[in-house]
This record gives C-alpha cells, structure tokens and sequence, in this order.
C-alpha cells in the first residue's frame, strides 16, 4: 500500500532532504510540494539536483487538496508553522519540522521564541519527536513535533545517562560543532562561502541557543528536577554534521556500559569501541548517528562524544522515521542508505 | 534470486563506494571483500562510515572461494589488475575499474601507461564500460573494462556529436575540472588538505594525460579516422565531481537537438534546457550525468558542458550499472539515488 | 612624506583589501573611510580582522573633506561609481576599481552593462589601469580605471602575444576558474557556503560575461582590427584566485619567448619554467601574477595559463600600483609581502 | 644593521611561514635554509609561492657556516632538533620551534614524548618561548623553545586567571579546534583532502595530546600547585587557525576584567567586547590573537575564547617576535601585517 504525503516547504534544505530520502521509500509517493514564493516552479529548477525525478510542481498550500493526503510534513519556518498548521484539517497525520511544536510549556516557547504561541491546541497534541525514546507516543500521534538537530545531538549523548542517574546533573557541558545547512537557505552574511570558509567561531554564546529549551525540558523530566546544561555551538566550515563534545562527571566505563545497553537493539544509533571518536565525516547524508566515550585524565570524568548528520537524523530522517512509525511502515524503511564518504 | 559478488581492492575509495550502491541493490549479496594490506581488518575499521553494514571482513585475495561468487568487481590499481585478472577463473564474470582493460590496442596501452600489457587474452577480450553506448557488449560479456572516469565525462558531452558527424573534429578543445577523489587514497603531498583546499590548478598539461588514449581509441573508431582532441584537466578543492567544458565548432542548436536525440530514453544522462550550465553540485553521490550546451557569441561555435560523479557515474556506479546488465538485472537496480545536496 | 587618502566603499572586500595593503606601505595614510549603510561605525566592527588598526570611522561620503585628501580610492559598486566621482572635485587623484570607466566608446559601456554613462567627461579623461602595460599614461592620470579582475588575468596571458602577432588571433578560448570572492559580499543564493562549497559550474556562458568588454577594446586596440576571444568563467569553491587557461594557436616555444621577453623585468610578473602550470595556491593574498606555457601534443597549439588572487592583482593591489605610480612612490611599496600558503 | 639568520628545516610549513614574515622584517637577511631531503633544490621549487623571493638554495646543515649566522631558526621535528641543537654552536643564538625544549622536567618530556631526552644542558638552559609572559628571560636568553600552537592558545586564556586566582582551578576545560597545518605537511591518511574537508572529529581525546605537558608545568607554576586541565582537540577542515573554547568557574565580570588589565598593553593580544566571540577568520596569517568572554546563564561560570593563526602567532610569529627582543629589534617588526580575509 503506497501512502500519499504532502511536504509544505518544499523550497528548503529540509524539505529538499525530505524528498531525495522518500525517493528511497519503497510505499510512500509524493502527492503535493509547497513553496510560497517559487510556487509554479518546478522543483529541478529550485534544486536542480532533483530532476531526475517525477515530481509534483511547487504550489501554494491552499492549492492542496488534503482529503488526497495521508501525511504531511510540514518544513515552515517557526512562527508560520503554528498558523498553517492549525489551519490543517484536524485528522491530518503531520510530522512537523519546526520548533514550533517542541515545548510543551508555552511560556517557555515565548521565552525562547519571543512571540506567544498561536496554536496551543496543537501544541497540546504534539508528540515530541525524538523517535528512539517516544516511540510508541509516536506510532499513537496525529502531530509529531520534529526535534532541534542540535537538541537530538546533545540527547543522544545524554539521556541514556541522566535516565540511570550515572552522571552529575549540575556538570553538564555540551561544547557542539555544527555545519552551515542547519541555518536552513537564508541570505545572510556570514552564511556567505567567503565568510564562512576557512574559518569557525562560537555563537549564541552563554548557553543563550535556543535548543536549550529542549533540553531543559528533556533532561528535567527525565532526572524529575531540574536539570539545566551549559551549550555553545560552533560554526563549522562544512555542509552538513554535528559534532557534541559532552563533557561529564560519572565513571567512564559505567557511563559506557549504560549507553551501550540503551541502544544495542538501535538501529540507527552506533555506539563506537570505548575509546574511540567519531567523526562527522561518516554519517553524512545518512541517519546514523554516532556515539563515543573516552574516560578524561582526571578520574570521575568522560567525554561524551555524538555525530549525525544535522538534515538526515537530524530533521529530515528522523522526520520519515516517525513519519514511518505513524503509517505503521517498517521503522528503517528509506532510511538505511549509507553515508557519502568521501 | 541473489547474485553473490566480490569485491578485489575494498579499501580504496571505489570498492568503498561500490559497497554504498550495493547497499541499495536488492538482489546482490557482497560475499567477500579483498585489501592486501589491511586483510583481517573489518570494514568498519577501515571505513567507519560503513560501520553499521554487515560485511565479509578484508581478505587476501587467494583466500576466496570464487566458485561460489557470480561476479567480481575489481579496484585495483593498474598493472595489478592485469595480473589478478589473468588467474582469476576463466569464466568469472569481471567488472574492472582499473585502466588496464580499456585499450583495446596494446602498443597504446604501453604507450599511455609505460609497461607492457601483461594480459593481452583479457584484453583482447574484454568489452569497453561506457554503459550508454556499448549495451549489447556488456550485457554479453565476461570481462568489462569500466572507462576512466574524465574519459566517461568527455564522451558523454562527445560521442553523439562525433557520431553525427555534427563538429569540427579537428577543433576540440576538452578543459575538465576534476575533484579529488579520483586521485584515489594515495599519500601525496598535493592530495593533503592544506595543499589542495583554497586553491587550484591544471595538471597533466600539454595533452598528456592517460585517458587521452581512451578518447584517441573511441573518437577515432566513432570517426572512422584519426581524432585527437585537447584535453587538460584542473584539480579543483572538492572531493567529488567532474566538469567537462568542452569547445567545439558547430551549429550549437544543432548540437543540442544530436544531444537530445542521442539521450531522449537514457535513464541517467539528463540534457539540461538549451543554454544552461550544469554543475557538479547537482550530480554529487549519484549515478546521473548532467549535459549543458550553450552557443557562443562567435557564429559557429558550442560549449558543451559534462557534470558527474567521478566515483559514481565514472567509475563505481558504472560499474553497477555494467553488473546489472551482465547478471540480467534492470539497469537501473541499486542506482537511483538522488544527489546529495547540499 | 606621507599621502593622505580616501577610500569610498571600505565595506566591501575590496575596500578592506586597500586597507590590508596599505597597513604595509610606509608613506599612505588613510584619513577617510566612507561606507554609506554602515556610516558611523568603526571598521573593526564591520571587518574584525582590522580591529587592532587605527583607522577613521566609516562616514558619508559628503562627510569627507577632499581638500585634506591627495587621493581617493574608490571602491563602490558600478554605476554608483560614475556618479559619485562626476561630484569630487575635478583635481582629486582618484583610483577607481569599479567597471565604470574601463571601457572607452560609452555604446560598448552601455551594451555590457545595461546602463547609459552618465560622466562621459570623467570617462574620456580616464586612463585604463592594466599597470605594466599603461605606465606611463597612469603615471600622469588623474583618473585610473582599475580593470576587471577576470580582465587582467586575461590579458596578462595574452596581450605580449597578440602584440607581437605570434598567435591566431580569431582562436582564442580563454577558460576562466574564478574564486568567489570576485562576486563580493553580496547576498545571493549561490554565494552561500551550502551551494558553493564542494562544487563547481561555468556561469555567463557563450561569451556574455562583463568582462568581455574589456577583452574585445584592449586586443583589438593592440591588434589593429576586432579580436573576439571565446570566454567562460567558473565559480570554483574557494575564496580567492583566478586561473585562465588560455587555448592558442602558434608555436608553443615562440609564445614563451614572447612573454619572457615582455615580463623580464616585471617585478609582479613571474613566468614559470616551459611546461610548468602556475597554481592560485601560490599568488593568494599576494600581488604576484604566475604565468606559464605548455606545448599541446597537437602541433602548432600551446596553452598560455595565468594566475593571481582577484582581490589583489586583480583589484586592489593593481589599485595600489597605480596610486603608487602616480603619488611617486616606489612602484611596488606596501606591495611585496609574499603569498599566505598553505 | 642587519641581522644574519638561517632557518633549519625550511622546507616545512612552519619553515616556509617564517621567510613569509621575513619578508616583511626590515633588519633581518636569510642567509641559509636547510632541508635534508631537499638539499640543492630552490626554496620556489619546494614552496613556489615564495619562488618571487631572492633566497640561499636549500642545503644540509653541515654545510651552513654558523659562524656567520646571529640567529638560527630551528624548524625541525621533535627528537631530531636536540640532536641537531646540541651541535650547534654553544654561542649561536637560537629559536627553536619543536617541542624538545618546552619541558623542564626530563621525566615529563619523556612521559609526553616517549623518548629520554639526549640534549639535557640545552633542555635545562632554555627559556619557555610564550613572548608575553617571559619577555625578560628571552631577551636575555641564548635558546628559546617555541611553545606549542594549542598550548600558547590555550595559555593566552588562562593564564592572567589562574595567576590572579579569580578562577576555579580543579574545573578547568578546554575544547580546541584546530585546522590542519598544525599536523605538518606529513602524508598521513586523515590529512587527505578527500578525508578531511566537509568532516570534523576529535583526537587524542582522554586529555592524552602531548601539549598538556607544557600546560601542566606553566599552570602549576603559576599556581604554585598542581593544575591539570581537561583537554579536547578537534580537527577541523581548515588550514589555519585554533579556537579554544574554555570553560571555567569564576565571575565573568571579574574575568573579563583580569584580562583586560592583563593585555592592556599587548600589541598581539586584542581582547574583544564583553560577550564577543572571536573567530579564526579574523586572525589568518596574522600574529594577533583575538580574546573573548562570555557569561554562561549558569551563575559563576564563563566561557573564555581564544582565535589565533597556528602558523602565525602559534609558531612562527611567535619565533619572530622572540627572536625580535634576542636581537635587539623592534618586538613588532615584520609582524604587523594585518590578517588575510576573505
């Protein structure tokens, strides 16, 4: 049976992602591609490298026809996701790509986000999705509110860890890499190659990124207090990938043993030898996602290390592996391509 | 039914990315992979990319039983393979990557390579790889010689407008922009990071090139005389992807319509809209090759532009798709993934 | 005896190019920086890497006194360009490094860049600024046009040729790999590091780049008839650098002759030995031109390849030369410091 | 009056960053550069981005008169420059960039380096090289032992906080990344272009890199009492530049101010506005290191970031700068040149 999505947002990295892994998908077809400002066009002249492929035409949402829909996913920019969204008929399967579905307590949305929130029915519903730790929320949801890339990095390393109480709560400290598509398609200066190249730098510096709201509401609920985590990304010359360094207190081989057994039946989280880092280098492009330990110098201490690929497990990915729970497909299906190395 | 193939020469970056296409591939099996130097070592040593694969660990070549393999890809370097290739069994479907099968003439294989051809059976054999235009060949063959990857790329933007008989065969000039992965994994000191990155240059100047010998082979037979084109490529700080810019003298409309009529039901050569340029960003990990053709201002002359892969759609990709042709298989198995981009 | 002079435009990467250089030149003194959106803020803000240099605000340009200034750099966009420089007084030395008055016969200006000219007088006045081949005209300018930075690669490859007539002058294929600072700081899709990085395409394809202008005045002027030459400039992923593979037809050794005898005692000129392909490796951050020659395997055809960093040579280290030249100073002051590799 | 040096092991990056700034210095003549492997060739064949310079044909060591040399730059790799060192003459004015002579302690060179030390008299005799902190012993010295890239960044952060107590010394972090000249122009695999661009990981992770033992001895010294800090190095795809991010336990304010009172009159050293991150960009190819603080939300606890150019002020900048106050020179001559950006 071939389940028929729509992808709003079809102009973007994400939904660009979103389409090239469907292509992949043995039982999902793409019914319908929005794109406010390029609607008309053809989606091989928005991202050339697509076409190849049989496609429907960019095109307004309004123009969409939903009751020929299974699933969307929805790849809008935050703010405008909560108002189509809300406008959607209101038994549309939706797997959401923005933050705007992420925390469940509105007034950190407006905290972290800086408007109040305009669909807080929605927000209700939304099944928080990080795939590995909701599952079975997930295949239940009608709207799966799609993970920050860096907040899905840093949990990766992390929850596994704060769960079994192994390592010290108050010394946390998440040091994050990230490449430049995580900033999605936006004309900005020092998103330019010539700015960008050759060259790296901190931002959203104090532990100030708004990803922290995901894991202040994450890690809270699992340890049952609050847990509250410094975090300073870096921009990376790169394209794709995410690199958490964690640093934290806890013995070296217990942290190890409890990730180990926390993913061992994963698929697509790889926990490395003990002692080993992995590099961004070989999850790119695909929805591997992983993980390392080395013990410090300084006994008590481990460094914690996760890498994915920001638009595959990251967003995109991780938003067709729920899109896979919630159509009752198999989980891995479209997803197990490997990386592109080099 | 399931073909059970080998792969010789695992630990390069071609058998790397054959194992990343066969991945994809439903009906072939990898039941041994060869690397001298790194023989007993699991692939995900070697390329932790590939880590969550389940994969035969590196053997030495002797240490496979090739009665029970159906076809074997070889990625060896040349001269070696010759030798491989002439004690392997004689009715073993081959595919090999390596340069020492594509010359049909061994005056000018040991004119372009500077030894002498120590397989000359195989190589009288053997049936030239480029997919597209030698079909009937492969799908007969037993030893397949997969083309250069710069070889691959000029024909494509080359051979109909040869066959026509649509330019000046005595006035094409060949200026290719190469990535660097077609150099291989070979420690040299201008393939390093801080030699390459940021900057660029020709090499191989003057015409001098070893792929040359493929185009003077093909060209010429394609001509029914002599046919010696310019050809210099440039080393590009990227690490996939081939641009041919080819100038030729013809009626640039006409050339378009001798493309679109040579590739019209060619699942993986695309003819871009008249007067546009391909780029290599567009065919990045795919097996699809991107032709442009754009008149120049001066009356009577053409550029035709050639983008692909050179690991893919030049060199591993092609030699899938050869496979598939050989073992009865749809062309396209294993094959259709888009590029990844960005 | 120190020169006081303006730059206008010193947000852009050519403004902060003249800043670079001049930090080096023992006897300019930069009293005046405009910078019209940015007005009023300090150039450390707007270009960190010059914060430990004392430098004047960014200011408007009717802030500035002229009479306090002995030469003025000018480093707006075109057609901004004419404009401001018809309105500074008629005696100021000025350095311009827009397209504005490159091109004599204002038809040419306006076929090529859309715009009727609306300084004629300035434009009559000014003297092309290609430096070792307009010495003595720049020396008593008032008004210097710095060439395009494609334009003077161009030209430093052939100018010696087609003077001396040693090539065939209706055969000329300049194929141009241009960095991407070149387009400056603008922001368009293409231009971000996520489009650019790791591939590569031609652009302005069939002879239609700006810079053709150029080329067809300065050849044909040297000639004594219209000289065409075959052009297409690609985008390469790298930040600075410009290589011209120039197709001709002649005798290889003649056309080295040739140029050695021009560029013998050239200081920023610098000929490889025959058969050596210069690289943007080795110029970058500099104001060196590397040349060198090869001899095709076709007879009677050489390839002519010419090197330097677009920003310097090709713009704002060629506007330094001639400011040097026409203040008095030593030719190459504040101009000598060597390449940055790796 | 000029000043007659010789650089060993000039055919290295750090080697060849040194003629670069030379270049610059008004008072300072190369008068011999070795290179074992490279002996007779020109430094324009080994570097040609230096191939415009007037410079000695590279030779062995043997063949240098150090009689008529006032300073030797020792750029050769660790273990050999002892032996080399320790031949030299016992006048001879020497800056040395390896490690040999950083360690005071015998037993931690050993430890670090795995090899016993065999110049002991030299070890024992040789002054720490990080410029702003031993000024007077290094005027006064005969041999300077270059710090390390990433211990010099790291020192720059911590040092002015761990002399003035204001920080927290048993949490000290520090996560680095740097690019890839620092590992040399050694042909090792992961330096590759193919395997290092559009990627990124950490190395030698544990705190096991071996600059931990000059920040082992520096720290402790300056706190009277052992320190030992948590390490993390990254690689990054670039080719110059570290970023150290540092995370400490201390008052950000109070921080900040520890700082600026420390660099106040530091021509190299530029610390930014309080919650400013400084990039790598904005110190390429230049000897400035750029200094950052910024509050973390978590009370007590900041984030100290440091930017400098590896080549440049992490070797051979530093080696100029020390060997300018050896000399009796300017300690800014032939360092000033501004950084290189785009």
């Amino acid at each position: 049976m071939t389940h028929k999505v729509a992808i709003l947002g079809a102009s973007g990295y994400t939904g660009a992602e979103l389409i090239r892994l469907i292509a992949q998908h043995r039982n999902i077809e793409i019914v319908a591609l929005s794109g406010e400002r390029k609607a008309g066009m053809e989606m091989g002249e928005v991202f050339p490298h697509l076409r190849h492929m049989k496609l429907p035409k960019l095109c307004k949402i309004e123009e969409i026809d939903f009751s020929a829909v299974d699933l969307c996913f929805c790849a809008l920019p935050h703010k405008t996701s909560q108002q189509v969204i809300a406008a959607l008929p209101a038994d549309l399967k939706i797997v959401d790509l923005s933050a705007d579905f992420r925390l469940r307590d509105p007034a950190e949305y407006e905290k972290w986000y800086g408007n109040s929130h305009s669909a807080l029915a929605q927000q209700e519903e939304a099944v928080y999705g990080l795939t590995e730790f909701y599952r079975d929320e997930i295949r239940a949801a009608r709207l799966v509110a799609g993970t920050g890339c860096n907040a899905a990095t840093g949990q990766f390393a992390l929850r596994p860890l704060i769960s079994a109480g192994v390592i010290d709560l108050d010394e946390i400290i998440l040091d994050l890499k990230c490449a430049v598509s995580g900033a999605g398609r936006s004309l900005k200066e020092n998103l330019l190659h010539a700015e960008l190249s050759e060259g790296y730098n901190a931002y959203a510096i104090g532990s100030t990124h708004r990803h922290l709201g995901e894991f202040d509401q994450e890690f809270s609920k699992l340890a049952g207090r609050p847990v509250k985590v410094q975090f300073t990304p870096h921009l990376i010359p790169a394209n794709r990938g995410i690199l958490g360094t964690v640093y934290v207190k806890g013995d070296p081989q217990v942290i190890y043993d409890t990730l180990q057994a926390a993913y061992a039946d994963e698929p697509f989280i790889q926990l490395l030898p003990f002692g080993t880092a992995p590099s961004t280098h070989h999850v790119r492009g695909s929805n591997y996602c992983h993980i390392g330990v080395a013990a410090d110098r300084l006994p008590g201490r481990a460094i914690v290390f996760a890498a994915l690929d920001n638009l595959t497990k990251g967003s995109s990915g991780q938003a067709l592996q729920n899109a896979n729970l919630m159509l009752g497909e198999d989980e891995e299906e479209g997803l197990t391509m490997a990386p592109l190395f080099p």
